[in-house]
């Protein structure tokens, strides 16, 4: 099952369209991967004075298909997908939360396939994953 | 031949991993196409108030090869791939200007595929682009 | 009393210097405005379907003291200090939220006063603030 | 005089209200700040890590006056107002650039005094400016 994080929609995540802006998506997606380290104990602050070592996003493929608007509130999700040495890939959702009907299935806005990569912080060089990390996301 | 856009990297665009937030490329990629669009006479702003329509991105593939610092310029691409009755795919680049060595090839940062569908701005659904607007593309 | 809303720091946050951009502030002091008017009842983007008016920041004030970093979370309080027939002031701060330490007293990072004004979001001319937003916030 | 410094705005620029974001006044401001630093020889990457220190912003006062709107140039300013050892007081305003009036007086947007401190780049404490940079900015 998907991890999921409520995500509010203010006036810096919109544009003049009327809409949010598509590059906040990732914010967002961040913000939901960054929410499922912590929930698996996994703090990217502590981890990088522990290791020296960061997660950088390598590809992201992205789909929009419906626009958010003020106000509204999305559930973001992470799922891991595939883990390899060097690196994951989660796959997350943005769905919108209707609060006046939360039995009706949400309806998806957008979604990516984001792959993050384990690189040392100082030379920003590929590196393996460190293996106590690995485990707490397995 | 790709048409070329410099941005300047600022604070804004950093993050504490001292690089520019992955986030921040599709913005520099929506400058650019900005830019191109105004080169062939297409102002988006006068666009909408003539056709009641907006370009938004539906799609969107991204690469993230090497990352960009503060104070760097980066010379961001756009390039016309293909065109679709509601929709255009744009080829884009982040390269780095070497502001020491001119004439050095420049090195990739970033690319990303983006499609961009024109929809009415009022319902946000899908229509057919303007031909004039194609014209103007092509 | 002070509204409080929490905000947790994101990469996307923060700045080369490690530290919260200073812009950001700005954009948290927001989501606490609209989370406090949203406490008492008024939803903007209603407010707007319903009046055709906007609230729109017309001066601000601010201070920072110390620096926020990535994972620290935040207390952003919002208190109402004046109310105009045309505007209103409200304070507000950003404070460190100690979570091993939650009964010692909370560190100010930064403080703002800030006013906003009603406007016609046709025109965006001055205007009065309804009646009824104004029994609201009373 | 004041230097100047034009800035584009862009969909990542405006908000749902059809105007620039008040938070992104903080952001041109800035890019101003840096590139009249950079005309006087000063990069803050380069300085950093020759100094170990770098600016921060200790105080903020902003006024906005009218909006800016999509494709809009503004022109922002940058002028040293105060100089003192560990801090400098800086009068900032974006004025809208009116490309079919050249000759036209600019209309004044927003402005702000900005003061910003030198601190140590590791401890974010107070320091004083470094004496060559005094030199460069006088």
């Amino acid at each position: 099952m998907a991890f999921e994080w409520p995500v509010r929609i203010y006036w810096e995540d919109t544009d003049a369209g009327g809409i949010v802006f598509y590059a906040n998506y990732l914010k967002f997606f961040e913000r939901a991967r960054t929410e499922w380290l912590r929930s698996l104990g996994i703090g990217q602050q502590q981890l990088r004075e522990q290791t020296g070592g960061i997660f950088v996003v390598t590809d992201a493929r992205l789909r929009y298909l419906r626009p958010a608007r003020l106000d509204d509130e999305l559930i973001v999700t992470a799922q891991l997908q595939e883990t390899g040495r060097a690196s994951l890939t989660i796959v997350q959702q943005a769905l919108l939360n209707n609060e006046q009907a939360p039995n009706q299935p949400r309806v998806l806005l957008s979604e990516g396939t984001i792959r993050i990569g384990w690189v040392d912080a100082a030379s920003m060089r590929p590196a393996r994953i460190p293996s106590t990390l690995l485990e707490q996301l397995s």
